[in-house]
């Protein structure tokens, strides 16, 4: 039943995350696992939900016409940001904003087969004062059964 | 003032964590940052925050004798916690438990000079049931000026 | 000093928020109780206050001229919305909506008399995206003194 | 892809709680679902989540053998808990204690048969100062899929 | 149904605790309101909650013998610590303790004197790590009708 | 390392705000620190957030080219509202607004110099629902190295 060191999912969303565009991480290569990135800016909440949302079911990542794996989706992009924002999941009503990058990855990490299909959505990237320059880094990860 | 794309202390902590022990990242090395790594596993808050502050006096990484030091560093670790459980920094009190590496990086990550010394703490590892293997992976990654 | 165990305040806006309309539960018929209910749905933490405070106060649940009562209720309805979004009182600006009835009940559930008068509010409904569907149920019960 | 409402699984999860025991909700008795419930009463949250854990796995509800169904339970748990402590779950350490009845249920509650299992943690039950009678009633409810 | 500016019922109890034990706030001195101040020093929740409980009964402050007393100071209570811990109340379990000094206020400050008593719990004092020296100060304050 | 008792930041701050404005506490005359008093009546967090901010900026308290400095600060505040929200750092998304005074006080405690400058905010005034008198007070202090 445990993870499969070779196979961690929350690692591959990360390094996907934290490397240069053109770098794939080595494992995310070899698996038969799907995955995309992409960005969001704001100072709404419910703005990087939905960029994660809609970039998940755009690229196939998750079936949109299935609720559980919306919902799924959903509580790990909500786990995600209260690491971005360390606890509340508020940006704007704050006076902060976040620039981010995100990855989301969909596979099965366990070495026991019928562990199933898990997601993993990292999120990396700056918080701060709505001013260039005035934010520090911040991570979030969220993983789930799917 | 912003951020300096090629000294982002946060992602040297995250490298720092993620990648294998003798693979240190690339810009840690040109550097002339301190930093260090450990591990602790443990169902108690607490001991966490213990193994973070005891690494960073003994590896030198902050000052024993500054309370603003340990105050810094102190919020940081808060900060990385949060990531890991998602907002509550609860881990035995829901009966669950945590096996984290850590990483903790000390240096100027802005352009101008006078933005002076950041330190960021990063957490990476699994939390869940206290029975090895029913555990997912979580981060956390805390930033503080220092 | 006990709870009367046939006077559940709690359990009777529960109830009367979980059968029919037409279906009064039998200790509210009995007992000379204040209750009402009603529905809100919104994306908007705010509105959900408003709808309940506005029923209680327009089916003279509470008496809106003293604020001791406007507080016992708010704090009510902040601690059943806490159970309804879990923990954090976001809706909107997490990217959710809800759709939910409530109920509030005032009487005196206590054996000592002295014990005086309690509020109950009770939120039940669906929690979820913005659409049809994508939604799960919920509960939240906030019991004060009054 | 609606909710059945027929099919509620909080709902049958609440009124499995709030009635008496030998009275068995209408639509469970319908329903091919997997139930139980139980008590615990403690100042300690993590044997609450013990409690719920174990009747989980021994009744059947879950298959211990796979870390996404005690996943699944766990989260369900804790958003149970957090309706019940009002969000912090914390119970001891801030010096109260709860006495609680749990229903688990287990089925499928929408109305398009692909979005499979789902499970629905009630509590119900008092919480208060460690003194007899010093307390009142809580709720809370945690929906997943599974 | 104002605050009366000259019985401010929050600001008598944080001038008790912020002045020399032997000076009095003017106002309190002329009004015929309950009051008393204390002290603890815990790394444990509980203790805290414990002592101002204890003190608020012998002091005469509040009705032992009374729940709706008990719950009206126990929630006066969290809300005090929650701007002392500064939101998650939570002490020990993040390596740290508090040394505190209280005061709880009990009176009628709203011109209206249908508004009837309320009650204020003040806490001042420092928080920080096990060691002296390293903290810094911290206050809180709960108000709530009696 | 530990507090001067008679440069205790947080407690001048306290009293700078709780005084008539005419009344400076007797420390800060005597000390060479710098410190502001202003006014924010909002039901928007992010108005409070940079109200204390604009203040300091202007008033000189920190040194706007510098984001270590407004980080400083940021955390303060956040602080010093978790004391007025009572934890949860909301204000018109629950319906209800603040109408605060605030103080910000910022000069070195410590007994020893080393230590270096800290930051206090200290928040007091009035919480409650959007009508006139339908509120109580609050307080919160915030306080961070700098
Ligand atoms: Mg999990
Ligand atoms: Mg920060
Ligand atoms: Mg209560
Ligand atoms: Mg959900
Ligand atoms: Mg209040
Ligand atoms: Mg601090």
């Amino acid at each position: 039943m445990p993870l499969d060191s070779n196979h961690l999912i929350g690692k591959e969303a990360l390094l996907l995350l934290l490397h240069k565009e053109d770098q794939l991480p080595e494992k995310l290569r070899q698996l038969d696992w799907k995955y995309c990135k992409g960005k969001v800016g704001s100072m709404d909440g419910q703005k990087v939900v939905a960029a994660v949302e809609t970039a998940a079911k755009n690229q196939g990542i998750i079936k949109s016409s299935l609720y559980r794996e919306t919902h799924a989706l959903y509580h790990a992009i909500l786990e995600a940001m209260s690491g971005v924002t360390r606890g509340n999941n508020q940006i704007g009503t704050l006076l902060r904003t976040v620039g981010l990058q995100f990855a989301i990855v969909r596979g099965n990490p366990y070495k026991d087969k019928e562990e199933g299909e898990w997601i993993a959505v990292a999120l990396y990237g700056t918080i701060g004062a709505p001013v260039k320059g005035l934010e520090h880094e911040a991570i979030g990860l969220g993983i789930n059964h799917i």
